[in-house]
């Protein structure tokens, strides 16, 4: 792992911070312990996050013992931690009920996060653009460490299901997006996403071979979009671009996903790619 | 306030616990300390939560000192918990420069809130119905201590600009759709709500008499919806009626929201309310 040393800005830092979360499912678990414990560390706090990430969908309302063993704690600070939160507000207790769930206050600070960030500002017109263009949904993702993260979604008119996708996480080396972002780091740096990613496919066709992936972000980098098909959800089309900076260093992508049911892998390259691309370009000029 | 004591269920302890911020200006502080610090308490982790709520919209990225001072907190403090926070993944150093922001790993737990929430499943599509029927805004609120939040929002086919809702707050008296949610709790509860609310208007026309406010929540419970016009926006007109559990007490509320440019406050009333009402009712029974 010597080679992080020599690599610097933001993206790569999340790379190194989540080498040591490698052996984690994405999203499922707490953070693992940083390895060098500094005197600085509050300890309590990342217990707090602990006990919050707990409730991770699957559970959604759990006793103290469920928390406690869900937030891998032991039962006093688990109690301590659960009235710390519900006291400031980011749990509550279930009327009639000794459960706990996530209460609406943890929406602040992803409202905060949102509202402030550059990218989706600039990004916004052209997804709405796309979205409405092609009545098909557009995608705003962003890398943090070894996983793409899902800052905007624009419904194409087909809507059907509702969903919440902003917050949501896929190992990005099996996404579309992920890749057109790997596409614009070198080649020390795809192969450290890589090796950070815990390979578990997630539909029946998800590519897992550490060498494919790594050929397939260097065939984005060639081509300048990627294109993915059923890696992270059956039935889905993924056309991805990466957005960059000033320097040329990626910060984020946008994707045009799109179902089978209506698309192919050739309509989808020759209707698709060109949007995709412009509307990169053009948010990466536009700031 | 005595009377809470015979007071259950978990917005009233909402409102309890919201009591002892009520000179604070909604959304833009750290929670208040709470009054009675029990030894379960855990100061730090309150701590951790100022830090991270000092990034709010006006504070996208601070200095050490700039986070200090929003978040109220010593250097020492600020120092170690910016320190675990960056390690924990939830802030991130701005390259090249000495200061923080939040990274889009705080979007995680809302992403968790939402998904785990029966009242957005449930209203969902009654929200996307009315949104698609009328091509006007539908908006899903819950109260939490005497805000009310957007958990959802369902654009019309006007929208023009994009906007993330969800997670905002505004004061429920001032909105159509905390006026509905009151309107289904007590006359001591809405007395505590009001009592609890810093009453500086948002707009010119923000109503902050508590006698008229306390006058338009008797008004909604009595005609069974809300309408409010500029109260919180100029050029807004709302209409709301509140969601119910088996009890009749209010879990939420649902609003359409129509720009005064194109409609009145008479044909909003004629076209919106059965609308309004007909959704709520649904929903309510929806569970």
């Amino acid at each position: 792992m010597d080679n992080f040393a020599a690599l610097s800005g933001g993206i790569l830092r999340n790379i190194v911070a989540t080498k040591s979360s490698a052996e984690n499912p994405p999203s499922a678990k707490p953070p693992a312990k940083p390895q060098a414990r500094s005197s600085l560390f509050v300890g309590s706090t990342e217990k707090a996050f602990q006990v919050l990430e707990a409730f991770n969908g699957q559970h959604r309302h759990m006793s103290m013992a469920e928390i406690a063993r869900n937030a891998e704690l032991d039962r006093s600070a688990t109690q301590r931690l659960v009235y710390t939160l519900e006291k400031l507000g980011y749990l509550r207790r279930i009327p009639d009920s000794l459960r706990y769930g996530l209460s609406s206050k943890v929406l602040r600070l992803s409202y905060h996060y949102l509202r402030s960030s550059d990218l989706i500002e600039r990004a916004s017109p052209y997804l709405l653009d796309i979205s409405r263009s092609l009545g098909e949904t557009a995608n705003l993702h962003e890398l943090d460490g070894h996983e793409v993260v899902f800052l905007a979604r624009f419904p194409g008119r087909h809507l059907v299901n509702i969903d919440f996708a902003v917050g949501y996480r896929l190992p990005a080396v099996f996404t579309a997006s992920g890749r057109a972002i790997l596409s614009k780091l070198d080649d020390a740096q795809r192969r450290a996403v890589i090796a950070a990613t815990p390979l578990r496919p997630v539909t029946a066709d998800t590519e897992t071979d550490p060498q494919v992936l790594l050929s397939l972000v260097q065939e984005a980098a060639h081509k300048g979009y990627s294109l993915a098909m059923n890696q992270t959800m059956a039935g889905d089309i993924a056309v991805a671009a990466a957005i960059t900076d000033d320097q040329g260093l990626p910060v984020g992508a946008i994707n045009v996903s799109v179902p089978t049911t209506r698309w192919t892998v050739e309509k989808a390259q020759d209707q698709l790619v060109a949007h995709v691309l412009l509307a990169a370009t053009s948010i990466s000029k536009s700031r």
